[in-house]
């Protein structure tokens, strides 16, 4: 009755890791990282020498409560979306904690080295590069979600170093290289993050994962939990979508057609949701995941002319397809293709991802000097420098290379990162303690006792029936009695208790 | 022992209504709605066009980050708010979550049809409409919160439908017709969504309802998130007031009326609270809601000269009212009245809401020159166009006429749609059945036996106890030897399991 | 077994102090508070007057979104974050909502009357005094961590009418007199804030507390309810450090500055919890307090040039330290030096606190024309008017009184308070009766057995062993039979509950 645990200790390895990585962090950035123009001191002197009128034209002004929004979605959404097992809600909201503030500061050198660095060596940041660290981690979550309860924290954070680095990369050559756009990261964030967490499932496959199936599942207060995550996400992904996109109307556009095809996307997959289960009973796992697609698959698009209905059709077909996939697609992998997909990141980041990068090429290919002017399709697609005169249907033909990028990136990068995560070294549970906080958390075993019991008793109850069938088969008398002796023991204890 | 429970199947309404109605949204949407100046790819044009200095100057940078709190108070704020009972904060949530998301798209076109229709017979939509839209739903959340657990979610569908139609034709006819002012909605959103529901929980009265009342209570844990819900909307009613306000004065103005008088609602609820109740103790109840009354009673005048202490004096009040109401006028209006109203909206929106409406009449008829001057009282009131000249005491009673026209479309509108819902077709649930997630959602019953035994316990226990006395009333030794049972039963269990 | 309670009833103290408390306000409202020039209806004259182009230049758009973050911190934040007891979340975020708001007001009149007086007697309010008051109100929250569950609710009126009074003197002689600059208060809010609840808790020592050990822990729920605390708190300390430096550079300065201490703290806090933990585990006290100790130090910083590098090392050791200090100072200061700290604010706000004084005097002292140029010295210092002409090492002086100042008024006002409540006429709890909710709150008892049996259950189960053990040691044949009986109970149970 007794097994082996596998070695979870992580005493020397997480304090390692993390006090190397943050003393690195300190010496790069005192080599690397400046204040830029608008948060310098000398901001003043440069407002005066750029003729810039008012202080509110800082660019902080534009983004910051975007980037608040963004903020929120990172650690509250993500975090808090995950909190849907019954026993791995440290781990899901601790965890990504860790691994989002772990990320932020190397994607801040990253994605610096490739896009601010200034004449003098140094990278420059503002709020945007803030926003952009923050969307870089949110890649790594995701890829979080897929093996969500199967791995160790320090795995975790080498899964988080090599993803923010394969992001940096792979987001140069889709911004700058193929001169792609991506506002709201359709393609950079969404298709990378999933396939690249799916392809690490996939190398990390556990044949015996359902040992630990007792814990698979949710508790009644674990899905409210994860409902925060849910409407944090879904409130604030408006403000995903335009933190990064043009002042004035390109902000304001992508804010008003992300708004619509969440809202249509609640709506499909509800109905889908009730569809497709007896008695049309809705399923949380549903309300709390497809509802989010539509927000995933307006991301590329959202700052083009996609139009309200435009953006209600996307999110109209998102929700179908999520919920769907929740249904018949994640079984369908775990059992042929060996994905183990904790959160279900497939339909909700990898499929609506990959439909964003579609949408973004046919909507950009289809762009026309009727609908955008000459002046908005310049300003809109970023058709100056290197670019000037790209055709809109050249652009749509980049956007689809730039999809296919994600897509390579994300599975070459996460069947790499799988092979060095499958070494013998990094304190990963054993199949029977997977989704289990036991392992990595001081959890006060008291509080736990009644909820141990009710996690325990499914799988003994069905050993036990063949032994106690003939108690339960009693006739009346018998019920009456256990029930009274039932009672008074609990009544004993009840007292007990209010006396002492 | 059994009964005979409702058909509370929606496997075949829901998704019809959820489809049918989306396929609407997408269709109505292409022929109606476009981009207005200030989201349309053309805004760079419209600048030069209207010599506008900045792209801060675009309406969205002075509205977006109310909108992102009204919408948190609208998904987050209703929704966990009505989490309280102890086995419905998956229909608390998730209906709130499909309603709004639902109500949003039709209050787009309704409201888009009575105020944003463009010569071109198109709807031009920006942030102000996206707003407009979240408040419209606001109005049918309240009267959700009437009947909170006793309606299905299809029901729910048509309530919101009907409700957002009679919300749009009723603001047109209070701000457009009659020109009353009502920037945060006392009598157009609260006044009229709380007797909206009061009027279909009327209608739909169950005399059996106290069948379920082992369902209408807290548990501890459900009134923890009860206060997620209660705080963010405390803390974003100042957006919430201040969101449709004039630009610059009026923002600010409503923000600071807004902060002060929930600040002094909080105080005058505890202290009744904790007055009424035996041994001063506090009632999460009041705590939950009543603290929130200042916000909907401030609605109205937040923009005008109200004054900070005028502010004060209307929390003030409005504390002391509402939790009056939910000690003595809940019980009253359920015996005697026959409106069972599970929230408490008659408490938190219809009393506050009126005294709203008559505190705006008041203070728009006591407007003067001296506080206003010429100019502020032209801005504030809008006395120009068909309005020029317009005294504030004619000002006043438009705005007494404003909340009449909110009592008759809520009550009359209320009785209309309740004569609809009251059709056997909707697939409510039996009147044991109310307040229980498990006839609209997959519940997962593993993990709820621990609460169903404390649930049902209760009224078990009452029934055992003619039988069980004579076990409890036994010896000492007796006593001791059952305590040692109990334990040691717990600890089989559970050395069981952990050996497991 | 049973024991005499204190008397906890407030029926009579707690409503009347409310009253005549909130009475007080309106009147000293009415005669003292106006809306500013940037609030007044009179705003458009303003604006004319002083040649201000736009109504984006109201202070308003510059700090609302930041102060919305800072209600956020105040409100659920701090609420959220002192729900970790198993039994005391009702008091934490209740009695936290109700101090807030009560002394939200005081601090609008104290911090008036010395910095926004008008020539005209009147204070002028606006969005700047809305922030400064919900930052003195923090001070008392800080305070109330220290405290939390030992204290009575008219206790806790009486600590933050005393607090905001004291606060608002010692800002006044911090920011005026010493003209020293404190953005995040790392002095002025946290050091005060913790120095006055610790001294208040020293004074309110009890020696028996242990027995109310049983509740002094958290269950797994409660945890995760504390996380939301800490993540919204974590989140938005950028805005809270940010809200009320200058506009521009300043406030994007101070966001990046805190963005990067607080991502540096937490993998700290994450390496030494593990590292002090047996087997590594991490500790949910650590990563839900010790993570934010870096927003804490670099409060006085943040809007200086500490550059980004400077901000990760502050952010390094204080993760250390704060951590350390909940591994082995709290027991220390509990057992050596009678201070019984509930929350571990010494950890969390006292020593960040002092460390962001320091570190505020040293990176003030060293500031150089060279980094911040003449102009930017002049700006960021307000070298102007009476403080024309300071030197850098002077204002670094000034800082370091300032910093003495603070822990003065914190520890000196402490003790007097502490005596003020140590009156036997406040309705403080019995020792026994500490850190429970249903002594101040109408807890619904029937919803909390299982969670009393589980609490309860482990200090029984000591006096049980040397009972029971006989029967545990039972052969093979006995322990089947048991368990059959257990699990026969607990389906009749069970079928009772799902056929009635």
């Amino acid at each position: 009755m007794l097994y082996t645990h596998n070695n979870t200790n992580v005493r020397v390895s997480l304090p390692v890791v993390c006090f190397v990585w943050q003393t690195a962090m300190v010496i790069l950035f005192g080599v690397f990282i400046r204040y830029n123009a608008e948060s310098d001191v000398r901001w003043r002197e440069f407002r005066r020498t750029n003729n810039i009128s008012s202080d509110i034209e800082n660019d902080f002004y534009f983004r910051y409560p975007s980037f608040q929004d963004v903020h929120v979605m990172v650690f509250v959404g993500f975090g808090f979306l995950m909190t849907f097992l019954k026993r791995y809600s440290f781990g899901a909201v601790g965890f990504n904690f860790l691994i989002a503030a772990f990320g932020l500061q190397w994607a801040l050198l990253m994605q610096g080295w490739f896009s601010s660095l200034d004449t003098d060596g140094k990278i420059k940041i503002g709020v945007e590069n803030l926003i952009n660290a923050d969307f870089c981690v949110a890649g790594c979550l995701i890829a979080y979600g897929a093996v969500l309860g199967k791995v160790s924290p320090v795995q975790l954070l080498v899964l988080t170093l090599f993803g923010i680095t394969l992001y940096a990369v792979e987001e140069y050559i889709i911004l700058s290289i193929l001169h792609a756009r991506d506002a709201g990261g359709s393609m950079v964030i969404h298709t990378f993050g999933a396939y690249y967490g799916l392809a690490i499932s996939w190398m990390l496959y556990r044949p015996n994962l359902e040992q630990s199936s007792r814990l698979q599942g949710s508790v009644y207060h674990s899905d409210v939990f994860a409902m925060i995550g849910t409407l944090f996400l879904w409130m604030f992904w408006p403000s995903f979508n335009s933190a990064l996109t043009d002042h004035g109307d390109g902000q304001h556009r992508a804010v008003i057609n992300t708004y619509l095809s969440l809202a249509s996307t609640v709506l499909t997959s509800v109905a889908v949701s009730s569809l497709f289960q007896k008695q049309g009973k809705l399923d949380m796992v549903h309300i709390q995941n497809a509802t989010l697609a539509g927000g995933v698959a307006v991301g590329t698009a959202a700052e083009f002319m996609l139009m309200p209905y435009g953006s209600l059709i996307v999110g109209f077909f998102c929700g179908i397809i999520s919920t769907l996939g929740y249904i018949y697609l994640t079984p369908f992998l775990e059992k042929h293709l060996k994905i183990q997909d904790t959160c279900g990141v497939h339909n909700l980041h990898a499929m609506p991802g990959v439909i964003g990068g579609v949408v973004g090429a046919i909507t950009a290919a289809a762009a026309t000097e009727t609908v955008y002017g000459k002046e908005g399709l310049i300003n809109t697609f970023d058709f100056d420098g290197d670019f000037k005169g790209t055709t809109p249907s050249r652009q749509g033909g980049m956007q689809a290379a730039a999809l296919c990028v994600a897509l390579v990136f994300g599975i070459g990068g996460g069947i790499f990162v799988g092979c060095i995560l499958r070494l013998p070294i990094w304190g990963d549970p054993a199949d029977e303690d997977c989704f289990d906080d036991q392992f990595y958390w001081e959890v006060n075993q008291e509080g736990n006792i009644a909820s141990e019991i009710v996690i325990k008793r499914k799988s003994v109850f069905i050993d036990l029936c063949k032994y106690n069938h003939e108690i339960i088969i009693c006739n009346r008398t018998t019920y009456i009695y256990l029930l009274q002796i039932t009672y008074s023991l609990l009544d004993v204890v009840l007292s007990h208790c209010v006396t002492r």
